[in-house]
This record gives structure tokens, C-alpha cells and sequence, in this order.
């Protein structure tokens, strides 16, 4: 690989205008890597049809580019394209010839996937259609070009053994074999990933493409050194049942001082990371590549915590703070086990030189103290009850807020403003 | 379940134009089962796409299915329908109210969905979307349906390790848990199946669907109790190096006296069956359906041969008869494990009362018999070099012998009468 650690790659970002995505190309950019900043705004227009929004104001990728090459002296260049047009995606490769590619371009919600068929089927083919036009732009255009992917720790489900990073050593009747870890996963969503993390593997045998598979964990905070430049490079937060977090709806309801809802018993263990910690794994993905044909797994996370120790540490800040704060247990919409065993493995990153950020106080009082400061962009609609279950779909709370396709404009509702600043 | 074992369920087969599609309608139907046999008619039309065509001329489905009523005095209900159509497939179910869906409506050439990225997505969202819809059918229509879906022994790929029947118990570092078999499936189509299992898993526990995942090995023969009955009632006799299985080209190219072409070395173990099997397999898990939630996996085959195996059976069949035959090893087009372990267990039709018949000299040579017969209508061409390349896609062949979608009538291959006798 050219480049290596001093910067100077070309880096092609798809999913850039996302949570993560506009922050590792800040990251990248800042680097040194050449970074071309891909995304078609399909998060916007979910947003759109969700009546979500992100708690704080989003530019466009326009003026996020701008304001950028303003702060920074660092150019991105930003180019609007759908990972399912193939001859899109080619043309990039064609245009940029890319030592990586950072793929974050995927329908990222379980509940999103969960309020309908059609939700559902628009899930896997998004994604899966996605990252099979990025395998063959790879193998036609650029075939020394690293694949990093974004996973998720939620391919593997809840299973009662201990989770390693992608493979097992299975003995079985006297024979011994290193097989991918059998994955149990819990919605449309999730098992696109799976899906796509099977396909990659695939290319890797097949045509010796580069990959490094990164199953991630639930990624906490909203700010990043680059994010932090100014409110114009802000990345999203957010905080409704459909794609927020239960740690960052905790931190909303803390702020706004309504209870914190715990989806059934909350024994839910899951991985959680700061996103600092996120822009570090990938850089080091990024600067360490994977071999040719190697389909490289990393666990992506820092900690394990349950759902109801963490609106335990929400509610234990705000009692620092003389806030008292309840917290109501209500029912889960999610098919999911509420208590079981649970040890991830996450060992490579480190081995690679990962310095977590840990989830502590400070961290928990800097989002609420954000959430206070945009308490009023807060619709409490969407603290409400869930809006999708996992047996029936969207329920009365999703009909009522999502603005439908074809829908007159007055039944649309109204969202705080730059929330919808679209290019 | 009503129904039971004298017959009377209501069954649709999904995919009834096909190979095995036809002929389990008909059987099905002639134990007292309501069929409605359902297809696109997708498999036609990709032969037209590919200049190829069934040895064994096949009548159109209007006809096929008279033609059963008349010989047999069953009806059959014919409707033309694509799975990946939600209102058509919801109408189904909701006119039928089927108690059982038998499902092979998927694109099942694993060449011919490595041809390029077209037919490489085509194959994953053809039969990923079919199922997911088929999926929430059953959920919202007829819950207590069960489904039957064909996937294939290709899913497990060659472990190093025994395969069993859809599940594995794992020790790992002092815990167990029973999991699903690691899956290392070797191209895009045996990756959609992977797909559709994990889909249908999830189903099972999200929604307490009941399902069958029947992994079925390499099926052969041409002859059922019921295509035997009368011409039009036929099934496929594919011979190509798309759709044809190793097997049947053998069995092609000692009928016509050109050597036995060996993909590499030979040693690729797979499981078969002969297609009167694939009836009672089949028949037996819909007359022991699955309970509700449940997710039971069948390994449908009944030995275990390597291709050279394969192409000695054949030579040693001709040499009976005084013909002598050679074998060649040609350069593999797939990419695969060339010699490995391999031992799949078969055990759980067996236990539900499956008799196997094992391939003999006596079903070889019917079949070397067969292909004499339509000796003529052989096209040569069709066992040349495999059009197919993992690494490379369609070769050369694949470009002479194609029908390109808007390709002028003049360049259009012609293919043997009766081989396109559409409705």
C-alpha cells in the first residue's frame, strides 16, 4: 500500500452525510488522506418520512465541505451518488482509483427494517445490492483496494458462548476447523449485515479482494475533534425509537425530565463505544490493511453494559446534579432475550493500538448538557411509546408521525428547522 | 393440521415449472393434495437468455397440467405468478389459505449467477425478496402455514469437520450452546440461500412461523412415477454447463461419445439423490410438519460421491456395454477445494422413514438410454468449455451463445423444436 501512516491515500466515503460517516471524513481529511465524500441523503428523506429529526441542526454536505475547507485548509470533495446505481459507483472508481473504501452506506435501523414488509425488503436489497456493486467495483477497477465495512456486533445475537472476532475454532467428532461464528440475528436490519458480511467473505476467496469487516457496537457522543470545530460541521443526534439509541434517549428524557423507558427487564447487554473511539478503530483499519484475500473481523467496541445500567449511570450523574430521576420499565417491542450471557471478545483493535475513551460522567454530562441547550427542539412525541414492534410492525404512534409518500403537504408535519437542510 | 397423511391439505408449490417443480405437483396431487402450482416462468426465459434448453422437450404448463388432469384425473390449479409481485403472492394466500407452501421459485444456477453483477444481484434479490415475501404472507395470512423451502447442501460449503443437520452444539471455553452451522457457501447463488436461511430462522423465532429448510444435495434422474406417465408430463433434462449437474453432462458425453470432462482434480464431494427421493423427502416433511416456531433443517440427500467418482460410474456403465469412454480434467472454473474431507450427515428423513434408491447401473443407463434417444437434439456446442469463470464471469462462450436482451431476431440462436413451448 502507498501512503501508510503519514496520510496521502485516496479514500473513497460512502455513507458520509451519516452519523459516523461525516466525522470519519473530517477524520480522514484532516490526516491527509485525499477523502471523496459519497452519500445518496436517504437518511435525510427516512427522516422525512419518520417525522425523526437529529437533536442537533444539520447542514447541508454543501455547506459541510465549505465550512470544512474554511476551518481546516483540508478539501473533501463531496459527490451525491446511490451505492445501488452501479454505473455511479464505477464511474468513482473509474474517476478516484481508491487505495480504501470506507462503506458506512446502509440502512442502519432494526426498527426502520422492522415497520413493514416493504421497509424490510428496501433494507436487505439497499444494503446488500450496496455492497455487492462495491465488491465488483473493486474487483474490476481496483483490485488492491481495502474494503473497510461497517458491521455490526448484532450479527451475532445473544449466543450463551463466548462471542470471538468473526471466526471459531470448532472440535467436532475428532476434527478441528476455523469456521466464520455462527451469527443469530435479530431483525431485517440486522441480518442484512449478515448477508453482506457473508458475501464479502465470498469475494475475499474468490477474487482476493481486501476486507476488513468491522462489527461494531452501539456508538455513544456527538462531538469528535473535527466536529467540535463548528456548529456548522455538527454531526447527527438522534434520540426517537427508530434511530436513537436507548443511551441517548436516556440522556433526552433525563434532560427534559420525563422517566427513563427501559424496554422490558433491560438485561439487554450490548458493546458500546465512544465515537472518538470509532474515528480511531477505522483510521487504524484504514492505515493497517488487510492482506490480499483476507477477510479480517474486528469486534468494534470498548465496553459492555446492559440497558439498565446505563439509565442507571444517567440517573446516577443527574442525582450528582440533586435531579431525581425515575426509571420505568416498559414493554419491549423487540423479540430479543432480556437476560443472558454475554462476553465479546475484543482484543484485535487493541492488539492494533486502540486508546479507549471509556463511558464515564464527564461524557454523560457533556450530551445532557447538549440536550439541555436544544431542549426546545425536544418533541416529546417521539420519547413516547415505541413506534415499531418486532410481531406487528409499525404501530398507531408510527401511522401517526410518519408522513407517507404522496402525502398533502398540510398533513406533513413540521420538523425544527435546519433539521431538513438539504442540498 | 388438518390433512394429515390420506392427503386433503391445500399446498401451494412455488417454482412448479421447474425440474423438480412439475413433477412434485403432480405427485403431490396424487396423493389427494390441493395443488396450486405457481411460476413465473423465469427458468424459460434464462434459458432463452443463454441458449440452452432441456434435452427432454417440455410442454408448456397449460398443457402439462390438462394433460395431468386427463391421465390422472387430478386437478391441478395453474397460476402464473412472480414471488418478488407482494399483491400477487398475498392474493395467493389469501384465496387458498394454504396449509403448506412448498417453495422452489428461486434462480438456483450457481454458474449462472456468477456470470456478472447483473445476474449476481438479480439471483440475491430474486430469491431474497420471494422468500421475505412468502415470509410475511404467511404472517399476516395464514400463520399456521407451513413452509417448505428448498435450500441446498452447498450452503456448508467443505468444513473441515462433519456436517450436521442444520445446527452444531459448540463447547467454547466451558459453555455450550447449539447454534447454527457455520456456513462457507462458494458462490452467489449458494449465498442467497444462506440469505434466505438466516431470513426464515428469524421468522421462525420472530413470528412462530413454522419452516423446513430442506439443504438438498445435487439431485439427478429424469423419471418420477407421474412424468413417466405420459410425454407431456416430462420434467427438465438440463445437460449445459449452466444448469446441467455434472452427472447429466457425463451422462451426455459418453451418449454421444466424447469424453467425460472433469472440472481440476475431481475430489469435490457433494451429496445426491435421485429425484424420486427428492418426491418422498419432500412429501415427508409436509405430511411431519414443523411445529410453530420451529426451524428444522433436513440435510436432503442420500450418498456421497466426488465428480471423478461420478465420471468412473459412467465409464464403468458404457464399459459393460463394450463402449469404451475417457475421462479429461479440464481447468476448474470454479473456485473451490479441489480434495477435502467430507461428511454430511443424512440421518433425520431417514428416521422420519425415507428409502432411498442409491445410484445404480440401472438408473445410468436408463438415463445414457434417454439421451440416446434424443441424441439429435444434442447441441454439442452446450458441452464445450464452462461459459462460466468465478474469477472472470461469462467467458467467450458465454458471448456467443447468449441471447442479449434487445438482441436482433436474426442473431438469436435457434434451439431444438419444443423447447420453447411457452404458454
Amino acid at each position: 500500500m502507498s501512503g501508510s501512516k503519514s496520510g496521502g491515500l485516496t479514500v473513497l466515503v460512502f455513507g458520509a452525510d451519516g452519523y459516523i460517516g461525516w466525522p470519519m471524513a473530517m477524520h480522514l481529511s484532516k490526516l491527509g488522506h485525499k477523502v471523496v465524500a459519497v452519500d445518496n441523503l436517504a437518511r435525510r428523506r427516512w427522516d422525512r418520512e419518520g417525522g425523526t429529526y437529529s437533536l442537533l441542526p444539520l447542514r447541508s454536505m454543501g455547506r459541510r465541505v465549505a465550512r470544512w475547507q474554511d476551518v481546516s485548509g483540508h478539501p473533501i470533495e463531496w459527490r451525491r451518488a446511490d451505492l445501488r446505481d452501479f454505473p455511479a459507483v464505477d464511474a468513482l472508481f473509474a474517476e478516484f482509483r481508491p487505495q480504501a473504501v470506507i462503506h458506512f452506506a446502509e440502512q442502519r435501523s432494526a426498527p426502520y427494517s422492522m415497520v413493514d414488509r416493504e421497509h424490510a425488503t428496501m433494507t436487505q436489497v439497499n444494503n446488500v445490492v450496496g455492497t455487492i456493486n462495491v465488491l465488483f467495483a473493486i474487483k474490476d477497477r481496483v483490485p488492491d483496494c481495502h474494503l473497510i465495512k461497517l458491521g455490526t456486533m448484532g450479527e451475532y445475537g445473544t449466543p450463551n458462548i463466548d462471542i470471538e472476532e468473526g471466526y471459531i475454532d470448532i472440535e467436532h467428532n475428532g476434527r478441528r476447523d476455523r469456521l466464520p461464528f455462527p451469527k443469530v440475528a435479530g431483525s431485517f436490519y440486522h441480518l442484512s449485515k449478515v448477508h453482506d458480511s457473508n458475501n464479502i467473505h465470498f469475494a475475499t476467496r474468490a477474487w482476493g479482494v481486501r476486507a476488513t469487516d468491522l462489527n461494531q457496537g452501539v456508538v455513544y457522543g456527538f462531538e469528535t475533534e473535527e466536529t467540535s470545530l463548528h456548529p456548522d460541521l455538527h454531526t447527527r443526534f438522534d434520540f426517537d425509537s427508530i434511530w436513537g439509541t436507548a443511551l441517548n434517549r436516556f440522556c433526552v428524557q433525563a434532560a427534559v425530565g420525563q422517566p427513563l423507558t427501559v424496554y422490558g427487564k433491560g438485561g439487554q447487554t450490548r458493546g458500546f463505544l465512544d465515537i472518538r473511539d470509532t474515528m480511531a478503530c477505522v483510521t487504524l483499519a484504514l492505515e493497517n490493511p488487510a492482506e490480499r484475500g483476507e477477510c479480517r473481523v474486528f469486534n468494534q467496541f470498548t465496553e459492555q453494559f446492559s440497558v439498565l445500567q446505563l439509565a442507571e449511570l444517567v440517573a446516577k450523574v443527574r442525582h450528582e446534579h440533586g435531579l431525581e430521576t425515575t426509571i420505568s420499565h416498559v414493554p419491549n417491542p423487540r423479540v430479543e432475550a432480556e437476560e443472558h450471557y454475554y462476553n465479546a471478545k475484543h482484543q484485535l483493535l487493541l492488539d492494533l493500538g486502540l486508546k479507549p475513551h471509556f463511558l464515564g460522567d464527564t461524557l454523560l454530562e457533556s450530551v445532557i448538557q447538549m440536550v439541555e441547550q436544544h431542549a426546545s427542539r425536544v418533541d416529546p412525541v417521539l420519547l413516547e411509546q415505541p413506534s415499531v414492534s418486532w410481531k406487528s410492525g409499525g404501530n398507531e404512534v408510527w401511522d401517526r408521525y410518519s408522513n407517507k409518500e404522496g402525502a398533502s403537504p398540510a398533513s406533513r408535519k413540521a420538523v425544527p428547522a435546519g433539521s431538513a437542510d438539504l442540498v
